[in-house]
């Protein structure tokens, strides 16, 4: 059994975690802290997991988490790095679900979070958790950072495009359509059913959090710098996004059989069959990524669509998946439940 | 493993009996018909199954179901009773969910579903399907009548109280609301997104089929006629029944103690602390029931509020119960995944 | 043309007047305040109203309102009975939306609202504002207390049974449902829509506020004090109420006939035909109520199921009724925009 | 007064163009046609206009609409092309809101549509009623074709940069967004709230409808043959377009100024601010179309967002704004009523 520490779990991917958990036969879930509800019972916060956990939160600075095996962050972004060496001294891996560790550049962490890096030297080890990109690092981390959302479906989705040498890098566009819990387990008017429901918008219209992170990604597989449009919208629903993205082709490419090699064997991307269109509802509650890609007719571009829900694929299933690969597991483990459709 | 047959699995009931099924240890699909849909794969069908079932969909006409082990009907009323008794004749142990075998007086059948019954002999010998009454019986079953939706929801919520003799059974009404996946996998205008969307009504006003079955419930646990008022509402929502129910108090009683009691030791049912307001979604894709009872203040009346999964344990969650029963599992056998939330 | 104020117009009734008004052929809407967001224009608040009105919001201390002819407090309670003396005095005619002037008796008024009353003689003389039962006394009024969203609803339902002693009301259910407009234009995590969305839940089960507000008013109609079960859901939508009433009938009666009578010639009620189920989608945006009557089958209970727009007929649109009123127009100007389906 | 005739009315834009019809003071409903359901009163059939229409549907063939000053066809593509010479050659005048007179091209029509054009020489004389390209035009029109939905957005979203020659016109994309009213009063599984709720996708990937139309209409902005990406998708919610457009700039271009100058007084077109992003609710119900435009930070492209009611600025109320025109009313007559937020 892995034994298990959650630093701040009151929110989705803190929930998400325990949802999953419960159901990872290796999981022993030790702790869970909160800073603000210790005392309360996970399950008087979450009906959802009565009889599940008899656990309570308990304030950080009061738990044990050194005696761990892992500790997941699903913190603000900046409280990983200010406990990442403590834990790690002892012992402890940490995938931390915030930014803390996805961004390699410092600098570009303290333009887009607005706080200098505590922890150089550990974010230059610390590996950038997406398995189907770096699955043998992973095995062997210390720290993952664990990617966002939207970069864990756009980073996915262009790859094989990128990797290939298929697109014109300096034209990237990435429509991206997100369910609003991606924004989180939040007190938000416009996040109020009344303001968000029935409605569609586009938002963070002059840049937004991810874009760095997604860049950072195609620039690795690009090896060179890529010019991206990144446009992040609201859906009226709980989970899922989807991602629309084009590119330039350059030049002649069989874009199915082109994803369909790049993702062969991968448990967690599914490569649907031409002239598919993935709905979110399709991933919905599960690890999977669903792609399709096509050429709309009459033009030169690409078009690929990714689905996943970022719960899960976008949050907390990766961080699990990731788990499992640090700690020697199969890959799926605990992680082998169907979507939730409908 | 246990040899399962599905008839007509091209509904949400169908589709909700393979999701859960996926996670069931001892589950092995045989055969899934569907007449028109005869040839498809599941998975082409149902995206959220790719890679979980390699399954077609058969002819029925041409569907060895006599070596499976037990046969579910997803299908529409007046299927089941037609095929029972060859089945029943092999050696096959039948769950209907459907209504063939709910209602135990033939006529009461022929009243609401305008057909005459099948095969009365069987009829008699069939078990109502829900455990928390029946359980021993159903561990004996050839045949059992899975319960509706509604039924399920508003009996576990009222027997404590009718058991008890504590209200008068001449004044029960149940306000009941259900998600539109409750209706089926149909195409039909009143449940188009646009006409059920941000919107709420209620339905059945003259009558609704799922009356008789609660009032047959009722008046085995009253031992005498109860009178009840169902109304039926749809809730813009995908899954989900709470019923909200009202019944004059005869006496004190304690009521918080009642259910508690009524219900001790239940795997799939969950009585709230006192003055609790369950949420559909804290059961969403699960199979419990949770429910809650208050006196509310300056009246004589109980209130209890049940609510469920109505594709779960108001349909395959408790047809799996029922089967883990009949082949002498665990009750909990392959249902213990936690609700998704949010 | 009415010089017209607004107080507190950055909740949903207050942009739901603004909305109204804009359709309204004798208002001028002079003023519109609020403490936190003065200087900013209201259409830069609420794009909807961009190009409607060039006003911006102003800091309640410093606008002129006592040049106004009516003031409508779209404040949170409390604020209308600190500002209704010199308003009064100076012969501004008041509209509270929020509950300084519905409960008469201002012990009830502290005991629910946590804090005495200011003016009690004031509260003396202010009228009750639905038109359907104090049509006279509004014309003459100069302090209207606009009546909460469910207890328009559910007075409007109950009354033309309780004011023909029709039925016992010593066991009066009111089982009433809400879009979460109701609770207002706030930042709350119980209405986020990953919160909210795609679920279903009673809420305010130990007591909810509107119930000594429809309790007195249910009082005056049958002149002796009824007892009532009042149970509020928060349905997945924007706006709407939908009331489903029960009470049990103490004799033969034409129900429908009584309702078309009570209603006959109001020009905001509408009594639909014998076994309709009304939706709320039917009176979306508009400032009509409408109402059907029944007897479920097999049961002595009259059930009653009314819908309005808990912003307009039970909010703004009722406040510009009662309005019309006090100056002598026509009861339905500025109303008349049909109701927006879907 | 205009003595209207609406053909086929029991869809979407039917009831819409009645809801806006009732609000306009020179309309007069004399007709409106309904094979399925002559006889129906349309109160009957849509409660949301109980007490504002005394009409039923009358069979099309017993209908006398040669009287009329204009007929509206809301019907399925085809139907108006059959009826078009008799009723011009009477005189009436012709708004078409499917697609029959759209296509300038009958080969184009044929090809999408599936069927010969029934009547090239009217195809010719008719006008494509977009205002705020064709406004002169429209005025003397007897046959209008009323765009689509789609159309109306992408293209008054593209025309100040393809009109300005700012864009490469090679590589146009156009990421689009849809509420479920856009696909029609239909019976359709797709379009089940248990399908299309809390679920987002794209569809008609292989190609849709609106693209010919889009596409005739900026060759015809940009005297060239341009190059498009079209890719609608389906969003829960009941009305409202977004579309989210790119292009690629061919230099320095001031967008606000662009786009503020080419709509400058245009009533029903609302350029936003520098850094705006509108959303549907801000139009719903109403005939605004609003657009903000942005270069996205790093790119040189441009990024285009508009937003409209698909049933109104996309069907209904575009209509009406044409009819204003052809009998000579001010272009807002009867479509002054703010948008419905929230």
């Amino acid at each position: 059994m892995i034994k298990i520490g959650i630093v701040g779990g009151t929110g989705y991917t803190g929930v998400e975690l325990l949802r999953l958990l419960a159901q990872h036969p290796q999981a022993n879930v030790h702790a869970i802290t909160s800073r603000k509800d210790a005392g309360t019972k996970v399950a008087d916060m979450f009906a959802s997991l009565r009889g599940r956990y008899d656990l309570a939160f308990t304030d950080p600075a009061q738990t044990d988490l050194k005696s761990c095996d892992i500790v997941f962050f699903a913190t603000p972004h900046g409280v990983a790095m200010a406990q990442a060496r403590e834990l790690v001294s002892a012992g402890v891996k940490i995938i931390d679900l915030a930014a803390d560790f996805r961004l390699a550049d410092p600098a570009e962490f303290e333009r887009w979070y607005k706080m200098p890096h505590a922890c150089v030297d550990l974010l230059e080890e610390a590996v950038y958790g997406i398995p189907e990109i770096n699955r043998e690092k992973i095995r062997k981390a210390r720290i993952v950072g664990n990617p966002g959302c939207y970069p864990t479906a756009v980073q996915l989705g262009f790859l094989p495009l990128i990797e290939a040498g298929a697109v014109d890098t300096d034209h990237l566009i990435a429509d991206a359509k997100s369910g609003v819990s991606g924004a989180g387990r939040k007190a938000e008017l416009n996040l109020n059913l009344a303001e968000a429901g029935d409605n569609f918008a586009a938002y963070g219209v002059k840049g937004h959090r991810h874009l760095p992170e997604i860049v950072q990604g195609l620039n690795r597989a690009s090896r060179k710098k890529v010019r991206l449009a990144f446009t992040p919208h609201l859906v009226p629903m709980i989970r899922g996004i989807l991602a629309t993205l084009y590119a330039p082709l350059t030049g002649d490419v069989d874009l199915q059989a082109l994803y369909e090699k790049r993702y062969a064997g991968e448990p967690f991307v599914d490569v649907m069959p031409e002239g598919s269109a993935p709905d979110t509802r399709s991933v919905r509650a599960s690890n999977v990524l669903r792609i399709a890609v096509h050429r709309p007719p009459g033009t030169d571009l690409a078009r690929v669509i990714a689905v996943e829900d970022n719960l899960v694929k976008g949050a907390a299933g990766q961080a699990i998946q990731n788990m499992n690969l640090m700690f020697g597991l199969p890959e799926t483990t605990g992680l082998t439940a169907p979507p939730v459709l409908p």
